[in-house]
């Protein structure tokens, strides 16, 4: 038997100097509110306030970081009780919850070293009071304590909501969205506390799925004409109002690459015409979402809303998982991902507004130092995101720090994103992201690099004051 | 004069925490038996098991990391005693191995912060006895002393290979190698010790040198008629089970890029004959190469050879180089390298097999968190390698182990290969990768994100298990 | 009030071991002379020994490090004083220099963790003497320190040079440059103090502003017929040789990428009347370009001079700046950089000359492990220039080392380049270096890979020798 280790000390370098200094700036910010403004929580969750299902549905079955693993080791994803697409063939989905929470039990071992293990342990201690770590044989007390407490008033959504010190959180919806959970908070006075933010990849990617119908179907929500491309733009403009009244302050653009383009009107409007009617290049497709981008950023402007950029997923790589389980089951692949070139029509256009605020993410670590730091080190409108998905780790943030410091300071980042739907490690994740910058400012502070007193404030600054900043909030 | 440091903390981290956990780690791993499921051993080393050469022809003329760098300051080859091909210029090859040995030696300093230093000394210490460390100075003392115990029973391969507590080795060798040594290995006994592996470039590459006569080659071996694809096919699959017979559980294939492709059987015919015709681009050679590793996977479902991907290098650079002396001469310098989109054809049909087994490597670093940590950490079908080539060496899998683990973990890799044909020095290598995971498996304790205990069967698993279970061996 | 913290053991690891170790070996090479071969200091300075302007003409106003950073936070160019190209629009520029250095001392808060900061922060407390940090609170006493001080003699250009240890300096000068400050310090005994380096961006790269007038006033400066490519030809050596009677050991070449390409005579020709027509498409530039460098190389082997490639610039990236304020504004940025293929043409030609030495740089450190540490650790012309530009830092440097020595060594780097134009604080910079090279080294020896005699032979190489040899000064 084994216990769980939530040492005070995690995760801050061995060193002992530079570990005391991590452990002074991180008293000054572990008890900060915590700003969340780009995630994927389900709003249902805070607007209905039903109580969380059983440990597997809520731990295992939605997280992708977990079930990706476990099927990468040959687990079949019907065993852990993945849903499969309608008509689908393969073995039966487990119904039993304590059966798939079994065999995650008995292959915890496969997350040594991953933050999922990280998150996992935190939320099984703080927010279960669970000492042992999981394993085969405490699977089903681990089972039993949490379905228990689940059933429990304090561990409703709201509760939690108010327990993990939250302060403000973003959810993630499409422009088709009618935002009916976000109006039942916000009559719910809950407004302010739990927002949306537009991420209209479904009707700005001619390949995204069911394209033309979404673009019919956004027609019939503003009743603007979206057979024209000026109807088009008035109903996208007209749902970022809409989106604008349930608290968003940004969008959010899931793109293949950054490409970014700057049509004449008349080649746009040629262009709409061909996307929408399905007649188009792959070639095309690309040109337009770039453009789109670039009309974005105009909207923006005229909005005020920030412009996230999360470019850089080849997403459903695996064919056969993508035919039997569908989308975001584990398998979108980073890609090798250029900027400079990409965002320049972007940049040329709107680049020096004083009132436009884009934040560039990458999965790509190797654009860090070579050109996003340089790129957001320049341009007035350019801030960088935190490491994120498969970087938003101990060593993935250390790396985004490392990179991008020197060339872009701290002042041009924007403090952390959980961006998670697994709404119970959200404080374990900003904790992750505060403990890594403490530890970092820390070296900083121990090599002579830094001030003491400076690195206080920058911390408070990484941990709190730049996300409200950056996103407005 | 100065000392050898074969320090037993070397390679540690300096904190002394960190250093404490590493030895601990460590002491239960060092004295494990060495399983090295790649290399470039001579397999007739241990058939025949003839005393080695002198000092020269064991450990510098054939060793590419040695000569290369003495060549990149101004040493020519030939001062070395590096063969040339047959009609080349130049000047004449230094014959006396002495005054090779000489040479080296003034230039041991060369060679600071590398791994060849590393390995060297190791091989100067605990298998010669040596001292002092090498210079022009001692240049003599090392040449009579190496030379001398070259000369002694207990300094013949296979009383290394027993001294080397190494318990299995595997060889690499062509289809079209008759695997002679194998066979003398088998019959004395050594046949569960040294085991070849299937390396098929020279029949699978149309721009291999004298690609056409291999395979006509291969027909004449196999009795199959390889002027059709058919008989190629089976060709292929004939002598895939005569390596079976020798011991081989994996193949292995070094293209120049991962690109894999999956033709339908009339146009997987039609470039057959184009290849084999001489009558072919570049991309066509691209193409047939890649659609061969598809059918490489296809037979190893039939026969579970393991399948080992090592892409990404420019062979040959060197013009000159070439012309004088031909292949392996330290002159193949590493590319970016493709695995996203390169692979989706092989993984689209196969990625999903439970008993097809794929290990990828690569000579581009940037690729660890960006491509291949969250490809491995989703296709059942694929591990990774370790750290290879270039990237063999302390540094490099210290960023291996930080760029792969938190996506990855640490079961979807196979263990350390050392990859080498210095045999010398093989106990050196494993001795480093082992070092060096102890290193990193003790830091992520140290910072409380592993438990000692687990770190422990970690441990095990790197240094042993792993390399055992993905070879199949 | 805080105070600035030069502390003696800044920018060495923390751990103890570590640090003593770093102590050590940096107080051998401490006070070495400065050897600078490449930077881009006015060479009016040295030749006139006029006094310094103020300090915001002296340290914001040509420092686009620090006017890009401010500007990337809002700050609009002109408030920094930093000047207009004719007839642009936009608001008046600040000709108050004690404002600019208000607003930069008010902002100073967003260098933490930059280059920047380390090297004004030594400029002020070792250079003028000031003891408390920058900020909104001690603006004016910095102003008025540091006007003060610049007004006396030994703030003098040649004072502070003496002052410095600076045993030899390069600037940089295009062809068409007379050299008449490099005549004067030769007249005045600082020849061989003060030196030039050949440039020849403007008449080699078809889309440099004004190429084809630059090629006119070649031959107009040398006599040569350069609307003939022989003629061009000769115009170069003309001028290369003229360079060298000023001093000059190297050549410099700052490409859009690595390419180079080797033309036969007649094709080379053709592109030059193509390309001197202003009749030519961007591959036909970036041949041309390459082409060219083949040609640099080939006059290189004639005359001895080193050869310098900095490619992977995308220069003048953000248009808006670019018309309003020119080049060199802070708007260029890295991108993705190929030279394993690029060189190949150069290297197929000249790369196994013993007499040639091409140096060879990178904004893509992604090359470092993968591209170049493997040619410079093969071929005997080729060396690896330090970490450059936006690497140039603390974390750069760590991860230039990191990342060539164990596949390169030490011995194929050229020591430290400052290369800048802010003369004052050079010495600063080279102690960045000295301070990095020694905390790698430092760790080499703490995890005995390296024995610390060797380490402090090659601190004295990496800091002094390497530099002397590897330009031929």
């Amino acid at each position: 038997m084994s216990l769980i280790d939530l040492h005070e000390d995690r995760l801050f370098p061995s060193d002992s100097r530079v570990r005391s200094l991590a452990r002074h700036l991180y008293d000054t910010v572990r008890d900060l509110p915590i700003i969340s403004p780009h995630g994927h929580t389900d709003p249902s969750w805070f607007a209905e306030n039903e109580p969380f299902p059983n440990p597997a549905a809520l731990l295992i079955t939605p997280d992708h970081y977990v079930f990706r693993m476990l099927y990468s080791q040959g687990i079949p994803l019907e065993a852990l009780g993945v849903p499969k697409q309608p008509r689908a063939g393969g073995p039966e989905i487990e119904r039993n919850p304590r059966k798939v929470w079994r065999l995650f039990a008995e292959n915890y071992h496969l997350f040594h070293g991953t933050p999922s293990r990280m998150w996992h342990d935190w939320v099984y201690s703080e927010v279960f009071g669970l000492t042992e770590t999981l394993s085969a044989d405490t699977a089903d007390l681990y089972f039993d304590t949490i379905d228990a407490k689940l059933k429990q008033d304090d561990f409703r959504p709201r509760a939690l909501f108010d327990r993990y010190n939250i302060e403000i959180i973003a959810t993630t919806e499409d422009p088709l969205d009618p935002l009916v959970h976000h109006s039942k908070l916000k009559d719910d006075g809950w407004g302010k506390k739990v927002i949306t933010a537009f991420r209209p990849d479904n009707v700005l990617d001619p390949e995204y799925e069911g394209f033309a119908d979404n673009i019919a179907r956004l027609g019939e929500i503003t009743g603007c004409d979206t057979t024209t491309y000026q109807g088009y733009l008035d109903a996208l403009m007209d749902r970022r109002a809409y989106f604008k009244q349930h608290g968003a302050t940004s969008s959010d653009h899931g793109h293949p690459t950054a490409t970014t383009a700057d049509l004449a009107r008349f080649e746009a409007e040629t262009l709409f015409a061909k996307v929408t009617a399905g007649d188009f290049s792959t070639d095309e497709a690309e040109i337009f979402r770039g453009h789109m981008l670039v009309e974005m950023a105009r909207m923006s402007l005229e909005d005020g809303l920030v412009m996230q950029i999360h470019p850089g997923s080849f997403r459903n790589h695996n064919q056969g998982v993508f035919e039997r389980f569908g989308r975001d089951k584990g398998a979108d692949i980073p890609t090798r991902t250029d900027y400079v070139a990409a965002l320049q029509p972007l940049l040329s256009r709107y680049g020096n507004e004083p009132n436009l605020s884009v934040i560039l993410f990458t999965l790509d670590e190797s654009v860090y130092s070579r050109e996003l730091a340089p790129l957001a080190g320049h341009y007035p409108v350019l801030k960088l995101g935190p490491a994120w998905w498969f970087h938003d780790s101990p060593e993935g943030m250390r790396r985004f720090r490392e990179q991008t410091t020197e060339t872009a300071g701290f002042y041009n980042t924007v403090g952390f994103n959980d961006d998670t739907r697994a709404f119970l490690s959200i404080p374990a994740r900003h904790d992750v992201a505060r403990r890594m910058d403490c530890g970092f400012l820390a070296r900083l502070v121990a090599e002579h690099r830094m001030l003491e007193e400076d690195a206080a404030q920058v911390a408070q600054d990484l941990a709190y004051n730049l996300a409200k900043a950056a996103y407005r909030l």
